[in-house]
């Protein structure tokens, strides 16, 4: 089956509905069923299929890890948005608030095991293989996700500790879904591993890119108010590069505002007359830049055709147009 | 290595001691080596290694299985704990009360991560089978436990539902235990399937009997009050039992008691009035010992040395005199 992402995107979506999970207790795969049904962008599993249309005729070889890797990125959310005491995501209600914690709980536990379950519908010869490396993924998720509730009670994070925290929280299953993707189609180990670093520089940009759009974006574009970060004194990539770069003046003031609950238009305006002075927003851009630069040389030597990287050269192009 | 129980134990403390988990953040990787620390009869893993020893020499063939199993019994462990709100586990404080729940979950969901990564280390022509097998376990202590909890907020359960609660939470990873070390060791499907059979029905007799103690123990032995579970109104085999035997009268005062918040004595007393009346103390006991009949005859047949197989009988023997 020839890779077009339109219909790709429509076997996600219909393989997500017709996933036999189980129905009994209904209570413990409803909740998976109803955050599979938010819809989403898909973007993990799109890239797997991207990844293997490269290397193979039919990239609907790849589905089932394609799905493997959606389900465990909504295990994780499941699991994050009772850690983030969130109440809605993709304006809908979390799964902990439309039914209750244990059963967020259990919902996600099950959703990792189905996870492996698909992930190793893979051909004989790629089975342990995608299970090692998934393995592997799914434990640095974790780690990252540790790594990030350890920062909110930190005063002062680095810029390589956040750099590594989103590395781990984000940007290691992006390189993993173009990676199995890639292996799926038939590429060597060594083009799975290009596509893995390509993934993980972008999925660095992108997470860049939201820290950057939070303070500098357009609001009415965004959809959301300047500042959120700000107001919940989260440390993005933006506050670790103060702290390194400013003098200890600056860095006192910013820790000062930093270290008390305040959601204020008085305080956002004030962090980001910090960043003015400090050029955070030249620095975000050199960082965002540097990141595309290198995931487009990650692409350079792949054995497969010109016009099929050129997808994935397009795709990083995307994330880096956007603006919400 | 020819099986002995005490060295048994002490190889698998050893290794639990020795899991190479990971180390950072150590905030993620603490509290699962500390639930691994907290000890206990390691009920599980002996029993895969023991089935183990039936048909092979070496029964640390078997230990990386059985650590999985360890592992995965303990990340159950912590997020019931969780749903449960405990307190205390084997004398300290739950893992979520050590640190807080964010951390529980996600060294709980690590955990079972590496109880997959162990599982998958046995034989090469094994491997696929053990997935398989420890997928389908897993996701079905995940419907025990949901089951459980639905049963909270259900006024009425029948024993039906009651012995398919149980199956699910606790027996089949019993039943798994075994079978997994049979297959190992080298026996047959049909010796494992029957290794299964027995561990499940000795788990369900094991639950029964906690039930039994609870309520007709000899509380000091027991080491804790007579009536625990009916202070807290949960449904027991004993509850479901009297609703299916009781008459109308009988069912609705039980269900009127259990309808209250109340931990008196007054209460538990007359609750055990009605298990008098009702002769539950009997049909509990015959339970039991259906169980135990059952279990012992899923034995027959299994193409192991006679002796081998007698140290299973024996372990079931000494699950049945148990008194706390």
């Amino acid at each position: 089956m020839l890779y077009n992402a339109e219909f790709a995107l429509q076997r996600i979506n219909g393989e997500l509905l017709l996933l036999e999970l189980g129905d009994n207790p209904r209570e413990l795969y409803e909740p998976l069923r109803y955050i599979l049904g938010l819809g989403g962008k898909r973007l993990r599993p799109m890239l797997t299929l991207l990844a293997c249309s490269m290397f193979s005729e039919d990239f609907t070889k790849a589905l089932k890890p394609a799905l493997a890797i959606e389900v465990f990125h909504n295990f994780s959310l499941i699991h994050d948005d009772i850690m983030d005491q969130a109440l809605v995501r993709r304006g809908k209600p979390t799964v902990h608030e439309k039914w209750d914690i244990p059963t967020a709980i259990l919902s996600g536990d099950v959703a990792l095991v189905e996870a492996y379950k698909l992930m190793i519908q893979v051909e004989d010869n790629l089975k342990m293989k995608a299970f090692s490396l998934f393995s592997q993924v799914a434990k640095e998720v974790c780690e990252g996700q540790q790594m990030d509730m350890l920062f909110e009670k930190k005063e002062k994070v680095s810029v390589a500790e956040y750099m590594e925290m989103i590395r781990l929280k984000t940007a290691v299953l992006l390189g993993f879904s173009l990676q199995i993707g890639g292996l799926v189609g038939g590429s060597t180990d060594s083009d799975a591993e290009k596509l893995k670093s390509f993934g993980q520089n972008i999925g660095l940009a992108f997470q860049i890119k939201d820290d950057y759009l939070d303070s500098f974006g357009d609001g009415p574009k965004v959809g959301k108010t300047i500042g959120g970060d700000i107001r919940v004194n989260k440390k993005t990539f933006l506050f670790t590069k103060s702290l390194e770069i400013g003098n200890s003046e600056a860095s006192k003031r910013l820790l000062e505002l930093y270290s008390k609950e305040d959601n204020s238009d008085q305080k956002v305006h004030e962090v980001l007359e910090i960043y003015k002075h400090l050029n955070i927003k030249e620095e975000c851009e050199k960082e965002i830049f540097n990141l595309y630069n290198q995931s487009i040389s990650n692409l350079i030597g792949i054995k497969a055709d010109m016009h099929k990287t050129a997808r994935l050269r397009r795709f990083a192009d995307e994330l880096m147009e956007r603006v919400s």
